[in-house]
């Protein structure tokens, strides 16, 4: 039996009905060319046959003496947590995203190992797709997507046991390590560290704070205003997700001199304007985003430099292209600043991200006044295309937690030359959802027109029929339109994705 | 705003992950002659049209000033609570008692009105069901049957609302009146008044009690057995459910001189025997059984003296005969027992009864020394054949809840002349539920047997052509079997059901 570190625990410890604490993967499949009707149910029975588990798939918590601790289920199930699903009719990508909202916003059952595994058959021409649970408690979701990622074969001919048959352990306990995974956790210790060396941790953040409040652009804290977003929540869920060619993203960062993260940050910016105009709630100041990222230079991934920074999303910008000058400001300015901070300024800093996992773990006031209004975090993905026993993997994107005081999460996972975006929200206090697909969409072509016109570069053309999108508003199934069957069955992936940062 | 009565809100109290506090009801239908395969998705979309609910499908909890109030959800959103769902390959009824399991285990969320309603497509032979998930909080067992029979139609042609858009709320406040409905709620009432008359209620019970110690069959409370049912539960939850022939029990009660009831308990207690037996786990001495009943003679359908009995399933004696001779003793005694209890007996009785809700609610020592090992409830139901939109319902089963130290529930609901039994239970604490299933099977044939070797009473064979079986191991979809397809759908229900107690 081994005791779970304080910030593992809790994850635990801050789980409740309306907050639950697990990140999950959806990811897309089609079958190889020639497969059955029944291959969905062939795959099941194969993985049904691997009834044990390595770990941390067959750990269980157990509370002893006030501590939480991981034990060996002696009872493992596998029947319990590998689920066949289909999508009822008439089975399209919406019908799919409803799915996962709901199964999303289940706690999984603290009695066994915490995780559940959905294959769901279902989607058009035979595709299936894989919806996989895990608690943050057990991998936080760098960790998570990696292990996903290397469960998968790297050729059609390959064939691996399931995730849970394999001997992961060794890189989930990767995230123990400094490293780019496990940011909460660091952050949690610092967290931690800053409340020994702060005694009076509200007003003392807000001197050190206001070290840094020399009329930069960077975002600091406090400077939120309220919006929709930083509300306690509910216990359903809604997701959406869509993706885009990181080329496209690309290109506009060569026309505009941004960083891919930046254009990340400038789509969603547009997005959540057009989201909180349509709702009549736009704040009159900027959005302020917590941007989970690696101090290294765009060109390394990865690297043990990590921290975050608060973005200032512009969203009080009407014009596209100001906006992304404004968020490459705010970016460029908070690196610059994080980089010369002083160690107990980055602790500071880092502390103030940590209040929304409980709003009044350092000021008590995250609630009434937010210090930050939305999370945007990319994931890192791999980049070569993967096989799942000969069914080729199409599409990943990540599903992540909201908490009390920031029902929407943005997660965005690179695969191949495609970047997924996983929008994850508390499905009373973020209504309507799904029209944040709409609003990316336009967001991305604006800033595409809006850059042609005014530098006249080569940014190119909007090309919807490019454009693979996973969304409530699917057309119907078995049409020639580009959501259900993709044309991403053609595209091989092949590029580096962007640049990574740090999921929480 | 209207506050919820104590004991509704007890069950908002006592809810946790692991001991969720909704009822459900589980319906089997077969579509009409000539409905074609987009008969669900036609049904949903009509129903899809009624986005308004009456009462109580309206109403949420809040929580104002430390009580529990009812409030309209004013941005009540049907797309929420009405859920499509399709069963995986190969469709049978195993697919759909897993799906019903998993379900079932799902806590609802409280912000919103406290119901779920799934409809489930993908049976053999385009047969459908529903599964509907109400809070206990907003209704008890007896009357969401009701209403759920209620909002269904007599007749094939007649199509009505969905339920949530029809005004049964006069129904629902039926169980605020003494009645056969709401039983938990008065035995609630009835430990309240106790813990006032009662101030050491620890030994006054026992004194209470130890009148009626005076060597009689009936069960007393203490006498319980540890058993595996008797424990702390898991989140997870395990649904079987099998239905039975009333003419059937009816023949070995007019064999035996036992009421329908006592055969219902005789068939139960052969088959916990048997289970409990292949996990190497029968107590030495019998397993107790709480069982709710009306103290109105058997002719009587309802009344409003309501009451339970703890009867002795004499599950240590291996002849079925003696067996259903012991419980017919304990429940004859027991009720004469509680025909003569003066009030204050009748209170302590109902009290003892309460005490798994909250296991130190009446002595503390619930946990440690049970003082039933299961409950064992008869549910009424409708007597006509009803419809759904000219759908007929062919089967109904009751989900019920189990709680810490109860793990088992037997709910059993009537329907024409059928008897539907539903066992719902923790799937950790009662593992392999579904071989109840062929033990209830063995237990009946075995009785039905014994008593025509020992009485030669023309007690019919056991017909397993005509018996209806909604199983785990059921055969798979599309052959002769009866499982799935099912010569109910020849059988129109006729004849009353069984006596009809209270559940809880």
């Amino acid at each position: 039996m081994q005791a779970l570190s304080p910030t593992d625990s809790a994850f635990l410890w801050m789980e409740t009905r309306n907050q639950p604490m697990h990140v999950a993967g959806l990811n897309l499949y089609t079958p190889p060319t020639g497969a059955g009707a029944d291959y969905v149910t062939n795959l099941l029975a194969q993985w049904g046959k691997h009834l044990s588990a390595h770990a941390p798939f067959n750990l269980r918590p157990v509370l002893r003496m006030g501590l939480w601790h991981w034990e060996e289920d002696r009872e493992f199930e596998l029947d319990y947590h590998l689920r066949h699903l289909a999508l009822p009719e008439p089975g399209r990508i919406r019908e799919l995203l409803v799915m996962v909202s709901r199964l999303h916003g289940n706690l999984v059952d603290r009695s066994r190992p915490l995780w559940e595994a959905y294959v769901i058959e279902g989607l058009p021409d035979g595709r299936f797709a894989t919806y996989i649970k895990i608690h943050h408690a057990l991998v936080d979701g760098v960790t998570g997507a990696r292990m996903m990622a290397r469960g998968l074969s790297t050729t059609a001919t390959e064939q691996k046991p399931p995730l849970w048959a394999q001997d992961l352990q060794s890189r989930a306990a990767a995230r123990d390590k400094p490293g780019p995974s496990g940011l909460l956790h660091q952050l949690m210790d610092l967290a931690k560290a800053g409340r020994d060396i702060l005694p009076g941790v509200g007003s003392g953040l807000r001197d050190i704070l206001g070290i840094s409040a020399d009329g930069g652009a960077a975002a600091l804290p406090f400077q939120a205003p309220p919006s929709p977003f930083n509300v306690e929540i509910s216990g359903s869920r809604r997701f959406a997700a869509q993706s885009y060619s990181l080329q496209r993203l690309k290109a506009i960062g060569a026309a505009s001199g941004a960083t891919v993260n930046d254009v990340t940050l400038a789509i969603c910016a547009g997005a959540l304007r057009k989201y909180l105009l349509a709702q009549k709630k736009l704040p009159r100041k900027p959005l302020i985003a917590m941007v989970p990222v690696s101090l290294h230079g765009e060109a390394e991934a990865g690297g043990n430099q990590v921290t975050l920074l608060l973005a200032n999303l512009a969203t009080h910008l009407a014009d596209p292209v100001a906006r992304l000058q404004a968020i490459v400001h705010s970016t460029g300015d908070a690196k610059l600043r994080l980089s010369t901070m002083p160690r107990l300024q980055k602790m500071a800093h880092g502390m103030m991200t940590v209040a929304p996992l409980g709003p009044a773990m350092v000021t008590g006031s995250a609630g009434r006044r937010p210090v930050f209004n939305v999370v945007i975090s990319n994931v890192p993905g791999p980049t070569e295309t993967l096989f799942l026993n000969g069914a080729r993997l199409d599409e990943v994107y990540p599903v992540s937690i909201v908490t009390h005081y920031l029902a929407l999460n943005i997660t965005i996972s690179g695969y191949g030359d495609r970047l997924g975006f996983g929008y994850t929200a508390c499905r009373r206090s973020v209504p309507a959802l799904q029209r944040m697909l709409d609003y990316t969409d336009e967001s991305l072509a604006e800033l595409e027109a809006a850059l042609r016109a005014a530098v006249g570069t080569p940014t190119p053309a909007p090309a919807p029929a490019s454009k693979k999108t996973a969304r409530k508003r699917a057309p119907a199934k078995k049409t020639a339109q580009p959501t259900a069957s993709g044309p991403v069955a053609a595209s091989r992936p092949r590029t580096r994705a962007a640049k990574r940062t740090e999921p929480s």
